[in-house]
């Protein structure tokens, strides 16, 4: 059952506030989805020599699926928040949710990109790159955009943190900035 | 009776609480400080092959020496903070600086070590291993010890966050929790 807003009387503006947070949120979802979906789809279409070969672009491919999934499951929580006034479980649970999730997969994804850098680093170092110059690039590619979807995670990651730090300091994550 | 407000003077605690989070936070820097410390030392002493011939150890050794450096200087700034009752720099600069280091730290930090767990892998599937079983080893050694320091920096950097975050939210980063 959806949580009942924590409104005060006193604050006019918390409802815009808290619309403006979840706008800025589902832009930051929205973005991430993006970028780790296509690093997803750059790895898995570069087929010559199979990418399932390398463990590194495994990584990279599990790591950016899992991010592109939560994110879109973290949009329709965002819309539906917006839409409806009210988190999709109840509150404390889905700010502790959100961040941890966030923080978690932002250091999955950011090791997973480490790790495909530094082979598709090694692939181009040791010569593989001239005769299978399409795989490299569709590598680094899928390894740029993985990072790019990082970077937003890591921004989405701040402002759930920041929510569950007014929630757990305030009792209430809708007025408090 | 009226219950003691939530912030200000009413409340006798406050000095106890805050002496309790930074002896918690002087604690995290210690652990990740010798994390840290412990895997250069491990990375540095492999010197057969040189280590420096491997551009991912070379990122693990340098992350693990800033994050041992910084903690160093954070647990300065702790005991600073534990003796004379304030923060190093004004307070908010203080916990603006702790968070962002923080985070950016353990970001560095999980990937240096990804990056050298990638490259220790693939050492050991190429059967380098077999003749220059310490190296493999000693390398192993040093890739486990930084992800320890990031474990514990990656905590610090949830109390950190939450102490910026009581600060933003109610002008104090003192007495809110």
């Amino acid at each position: 059952m959806p949580s009942p807003p924590h409104n005060g009387g006193g604050d006019a503006h918390p409802p815009q506030r808290r619309r403006h947070l979840n706008l800025l949120i589902l832009l930051l979802r929205l973005v991430t989805f993006g970028f780790s979906l296509a690093a997803a789809i750059s790895i898995v279409t570069n087929s010559s020599p199979s990418w399932l070969r390398f463990q590194s672009f495994r990584f990279v491919f599990a790591a950016n699926v899992i991010v592109a999934a939560y994110s879109l499951f973290e949009m329709c929580a965002s819309v539906h928040e917006i839409l409806k006034g009210a988190t999709l479980f109840p509150e404390p649970i889905q700010l502790c949710f959100d961040f941890t999730h966030d923080q978690v997969f932002a250091y999955m994804v950011v090791a997973a990109g480490a790790a495909g850098a530094a082979d598709a680093r090694r692939l181009r170092a040791g010569g593989a790159c001239a005769a299978e110059g399409g795989f490299c690039v569709l590598a680094d590619v899928a390894v740029a955009l993985g990072f790019a979807g990082f970077a937003f995670l890591a921004l989405a990651s701040l402002v759930s943190g920041f929510r569950l730090a007014c929630y757990v300091t305030t009792g209430s994550g809708l007025h408090i900035w």
